[in-house]
């Protein structure tokens, strides 16, 4: 391995926001300037569409105070992109980094993020260029190989389960059914984590339905039904990827539904439609009045001045990681191994092969999900409830002895 | 005025809960405690419901670390209920309260609430019965007459303001038009709580519609589509509330289409309807491709651990001042008098009649929307920052000057 070139180097975020994604971007930009090798620091506006229409912005002017605000302001401070780019793409990306003398680049991201780096560092490697290309992990489904956990997640799982706390406690205070539904498409973590803030044994969601087991719409209706008998009410978290039996999911069957209708007023394409649906399948069902639904959508990833801090601590230590990584290197994905649990939990980073990362996605493991497949195991709450952090103690007093 | 009486009190919280209810129930409580004159401190369980039932928890028995506890808690922690007591319905309270020896009454809720307590007065002053009868606001609403805001209001109004601040991020990142649907039927204050994170003069929302004004879906896609021609994108707040030019609201409209569909399939009985109705009407118009809506839901009202602590301070003192007034007053309802404004913002408690502040509503003031009827004004601004408390500092580096 040569040493690390004396050279210009590129950052980027890319696909959907998260709340520490700026946590990671924060991380890189501080541990750039400890180091002579990199001279510019361009980040890279709107991702992979910034670097292929070369507009960058400066990021080593910025100062401590600043990287601190950054670090906690959620989404992408350098705007992303959804792009997803190809060979031809990629080369395009490749000649703005020639002419720019960037031999390093940081791609903050999921698993596409990871195959970019990983493409035009090939593309680097044919002609001889010397590119350290790393991958740093971000997304809110938690979704990545290789690694314990993501960036991101800790922070939109403390979210979704505060929210669930807090929609328990209302829903105990005027009873009914209430549904919940979650962002993750294919994998059930952040649905998961609804069940994280549970105490008392009465405690809601009481059902929780991830996309990693078929959904059924009668035994749906049936499991609400018997919490109803039990406890008089019932709150239930399902995720927005939820499949029928033959892997297709609800929210396309709602859509083709809707399209069937001739008098073009409805629109089922925004994302509270499932939750609707749902609810008026369970009100149809007939044993429960008062049936309510909400979506918590982009709120999720993107909630002001709401982190966990040992995610946004993570997310952080990964994007110095990368840098200290490029300048030993030539490229690589940043990772995390879990050295403890409970009290004794904490991660150690390491560099995998972006290859490794690189487009594929893993999905909640079988022990993190009850035999019923409504609910979350103790296995889920032992391995998420570090990430998330502490939640708050809550009082509730209805259920006290009577006098 | 008779000497204040040794004898029972009840304490119950009604309608919707929010996160501050219960800091409201703990300033009940801990004044209780220093009276004598109150022997037993009995919590109605879902309100009115648990007082014609003769449903009662012990109040007085619980520890200072538990009320913080109960007071940093979201909703109703006696229960709630929605129930409307008429005449009839009260004779019955009141005769519970007769034989529970119960002189004293603080209710915790919006104007229906006042009324119940009203009501509940009046039948004992009928009949010579010593009843001290107090009300103490509650709603996120902040649609109660007399007192200048209402506990519960700042911090629904935080989670609002913080949730569109990132929101407006996330927006930037991954450009395109954004609707988030707010709480609110009648007034428009929530929805106008949106506004208050904006600092930069690009942020979002750019468009803020209240239920005080007509509604016109021509006007709002060609709003969107001039913030959209300028920034390219768009921001919008809307309220649930929103009506057409004949007082109809746009919810019932959607409703009343939706009714109208032979394959009854479709669910617009949910909460996410009227969002996604908008987004779809958005999407028909044509000049944008990434169209999103949400709608807050509950969460506003019921997070766990988030409070403005304005807010929780003035619910946890008006809880308090109930109770000190009742060892004077015969009745009344709490309210809040302004004393000063930005640095010098602090409130006056003050009693109103409870006759005052039953039934009776209040919309935003005119000169806290513009005269478009599509933004707040900064008279708002001035009124409603200090409750929400200050918001977290964000950074967007997109903008920077290109390098």
């Amino acid at each position: 391995m040569a040493n690390a070139p004396k050279a210009n180097a590129v950052v980027g975020q890319s696909g959907g926001p998260t709340a520490v994604i700026n946590a990671s971007l924060a991380g890189v930009i501080e541990e750039a300037v400890k180091h002579s090798e990199i001279e510019n620091l361009y980040g890279a506006v709107h991702a992979v569409q910034g670097m292929v229409k070369d507009e960058f912005v400066d990021l080593k002017g910025l100062d401590a105070k600043t990287l601190d605000l950054l670090a906690a302001s959620p989404s992408s401070a350098l705007g992303s992109s959804r792009d997803k780019p190809d060979e031809e793409y990629c080369k395009k990306i490749f000649e703005v980094f020639e002419k720019r003398n960037v031999h390093y680049f940081f791609y903050i991201g999921g698993n596409d993020s990871a195959n970019t780096a990983h493409i035009i560092n090939s593309l680097a490697d044919k002609v001889g260029y010397d590119l350290r290309a790393f991958h740093i992990p971000k997304t809110v489904d938690n979704d990545l190989l290789v690694t314990d956990h993501c960036p991101g997640y800790g922070t939109a799982g403390r979210f979704v389960a505060s929210a669930c706390m807090g929609d328990d406690l209302d829903n105990r205070a005027l009873p009914g059914i209430k549904i919940d539904v979650i962002m993750g498409r294919h994998a059930g973590f952040l649905t998961a984590a609804a069940g994280l803030g549970r105490v008392r044994e009465d405690d809601g969601p009481h059902l929780i339905y991830v996309p990693e087991r078929g959904f059924s719409m009668e035994k749906f209706c049936s499991d609400i039904e018997k919490v109803y008998e039990k406890f008089g009410r019932c709150a239930v978290a399902v995720s927005e990827g939820i499949c029928d039996e033959n892997g297709v999911t609800w929210a396309a069957r709602i859509k083709e539904d809707s399209e069937k209708d001739a008098h073009g007023n409805i629109q089922l394409s925004g994302s509270g439609d499932l939750a609707d649906y749902l609810a008026g399948k369970v009100k149809q069902a007939g044993f429960a009045k008062r049936v309510r639904a909400d979506t918590f959508g982009y709120l999720q990833r993107s909630f002001a001045g709401f982190q966990s801090p040992t995610d946004a601590a993570e997310a952080r230590a990964c994007g110095r990681r990368a840098v200290e990584y490029a300048m030993e290197y030539e490229s690589g994905s940043v990772a995390m191994k879990r050295t403890g649990n409970g009290a004794n939990y904490g991660v150690e980073l390491f560099r995998t092969e972006l290859a490794n990362v690189a487009e594929k996605t893993k999905s909640m493991p079988d022990e993190f999900i009850n035999a019923e497949g409504n609910d979350i195991t103790p296995a889920f709450v032992e391995y998420a409830a570090p990430l998330i952090g502490e939640l708050p103690k809550t009082v509730y007093l209805a259920n006290n002895a009577k006098v």
